[in-house]
C-alpha cells in the first residue's frame, strides 16, 4: 500500500505524497519536512494540511511542523531555515525545543556540518540563532535575549486560574517576553495551579493583547526550578523552551544580586539548562529523532 | 538518518529497525505491526516497546497496537489474526475500530483477496470474525452476539460520575458484555457527563470486577444515538467499537418491542452503524490507513 516515494523534485508545489521526520525535544514533538534532496525547497503544505498531519488521531500527531528549508530557497539567506508552524496550521515564532529536533536532523543527515565545537548557526523567524551539539545528546540554542512588557516590574501582572473544588487562586506575575509573551508564577507547589483545564485568566489584559503562555514555577533551590506551563492555543504542555527561558529569567529576577546566571529547569517532559548571559539566553536540552513518516495519499488524510 | 530498511527476515527476533503502518477508524487509531514479507511472522513487540511507540508525544502515538500476524504462524490458524495490544503494552481483546483497520490493512497490501462481495474472515482474541469491504470506504466486522452482567435487567448498575462545580450526578445503567464490559447510561444532554476527567464510580463494583467501560447516551430518534464513551484505562476517548455496539444493544432494549435493529451511532470521532441479528452484532464504520512509519533507532524510543 504505502509506497517508498519521497518528495516530488517539483520544489514546492503542492505534494501528493509526503516523507516525514518525527522528533522531539523534552516531548514537545514536531514533524520535519525536509526535501527529497538538499538543495531543493521541501513541499509546501498548507494550513489544512498541517493540522490534519499534527491531528494526534486522525494524522501523525504532534505539536507543530517544520519545514526545512536550505540556504538559498525562498528567500532564505545562507543558514537552513526552520519554517516552524503550529499544529492548527498558524505561523510560529522561535521554538527552542523545535530548534533543538531541527538542527539534530540537520546534522544527523548531513545537511549541515558543525565545526569542531559541534557548533552550527540557523535562521529562525526570530533571525538568526547559534547552535552547539554537544556529546551527551543535548544541543544548546541561542534564545536572544529577555525583554519585559510595559514595565519592568514584580508584579505586572496578576494570574488567576480555576482550582478543582476549590474556586479558583490568584497570584502575582511576572511578565517576560522571549520575545513571545509569557507570565511566570511562583507558587509552592505545581498542584496548586490546578488542573489548568482553562487558560488563566491574566489581568490587566492589554499587558497581552495577544494572548499569553502562563508558567507555574517553583523554585527548588539554587539554580533549580520547576514548573508547569499553560500554552495560548494548546493548554498545558510537556515542555515549553520559551517557557523555561522565561522562568529561570523571572527566578533569577526574584532572587536579585548574587542569584544564579544558569538554571536546571525541570518540565513535565524532561529536563532543560537555561543560562543567561551578556549575549542573551541559552537554552540546552535533549533532541530526538524518533522516526521517518511516509504518507503516499494525501487526500484520505484530507478527506 | 532514518533509512528505508524494513522489519528483518529473522522472523519474531526482536527488531532493531521496524516498519510500521498508522491507521484509524473514527480517530481511534492504531499502528500496524507487518512482517517484511507476507509468510513471516511479524517481529515481536515487548510491552515496554509498545507503551514506547504508542506515546503521544515520545513516540509514534497510538490507542493500541497490531502485530499482522499470517496464517499457519505462531499457532495461528487459516486466517490472519489481529494480535492487538493496548497503548500500555498489555493484550487487548477484541476491538471492533482496530479490527477494521486491520482488514484494510490485509486487503490494501494485498495480503488478502476479499470474494467478490467483499467479504473475508479474520482471527482475532476472541475467535473468528467475518469482514466485508465495501465500496463506500467503509467495512463491517461481526462483533458477536452480546451477553448481560449479573441479570439480564435495567437498571443492574448504578454511575455516578463528578460534574465541574456543581459535584456529581449519579444515573441508572444497563451492563452489557461484548464481552468486555460497558455500562450503559441514557442522558438528554452528552454535556450531562461532565468532562468524564476521572472514571466514572459504577456500583456494586462487584459487577465489573475488572473495570468497565462507561457510555453516555442521547437517543436523537429512531434507530439514532449519539454517544461520549470513557474506556477503562484510556480516559474519554473519540470512539469505541464496542462502545457502540453496546450502546445500541442497550437502546434497542430500553424501546422494547418493534426497536429498530440498526443504529446510527455518532461518536466524537465520527459516525458508526450497529445492527443486531440472530447472528449477532455486526459493526461497520470507516477505516483509514493514515502512512507509513519506519523506526531505526529503536534504542533511542526505549533510552
Amino acid at each position: 500500500m504505502v509506497g517508498m516515494s519521497a518528495n516530488g523534485s517539483t520544489g514546492d508545489a503542492a505534494p501528493s505524497s509526503l516523507r516525514l521526520i518525527k522528533g522531539h525535544g523534552t516531548r514537545n514533538d514536531f514533524l520535519l519536512v525536509p526535501a527529497v534532496d538538499a538543495s531543493s525547497a521541501p513541499p509546501e503544505i498548507s494550513a489544512e494540511l498541517v493540522a490534519a498531519l499534527c491531528h494526534r488521531r486522525a494524522g501523525m500527531g504532534a505539536d507543530g511542523l517544520i519545514r526545512v528549508v536550505p540556504p538559498g530557497v525562498e528567500g532564505n539567506g545562507k543558514f537552513w531555515f526552520m519554517d516552524h508552524r503550529n499544529a492548527d496550521g498558524s505561523l510560529a515564532q522561535m521554538c527552542g525545543n523545535g530548534a533543538r529536533v531541527f538542527v539534530r536532523y540537520l546534522v544527523t543527515s548531513g545537511r549541515v556540518v558543525a565545526d569542531p565545537d559541534g557548533r552550527l548557526r540557523i535562521a529562525t523567524r526570530a533571525g538568526e540563532n547559534e547552535a552547539q551539539v554537544h556529546a551527551d545528546g543535548t544541543i544548546t540554542i541561542s534564545m536572544g535575549a529577555p525583554s519585559f512588557p510595559a514595565v519592568r516590574a514584580v508584579p505586572v501582572v496578576s494570574v488567576v486560574s480555576a482550582v478543582s473544588d476549590q474556586g479558583s487562586s490568584s497570584w502575582p506575575a511576572t511578565g517576560v517576553l522571549m520575545p513571545n509573551p509569557h507570565a511566570v508564577v511562583f507558587v509552592d507547589d505545581l498542584d496548586d495551579a490546578g488542573p489548568l483545564l482553562d487558560a488563566p485568566d491574566v489581568a490587566p489584559g492589554s499587558v497581552f493583547p495577544d494572548g499569553v503562555n502562563v508558567e507555574f514555577v517553583v523554585l527548588e533551590g539554587p539554580g533549580r526550578l520547576s514548573m508547569r506551563v499553560h500554552e495560548r492555543g494548546s493548554g498545558e504542555t510537556q515542555s515549553c523552551g520559551t517557557g523555561a527561558c522565561a522562568a529561570a529569567v523571572a527566578a533569577r529576577r526574584r532572587l536579585g544580586e548574587g542569584a544564579p546566571a544558569a538554571w536546571l529547569v525541570t518540565v513535565p517532559g524532561g529536563r532543560l539548562t537555561v543560562t543567561e548571559s551578556a549575549d542573551g539566553i541559552d537554552l540546552r536540552g535533549p533532541a530526538v529523532l524518533v522516526g521517518e513518516v511516509v504518507i503516499n495519499d494525501l487526500s484520505a488524510l484530507l478527506g
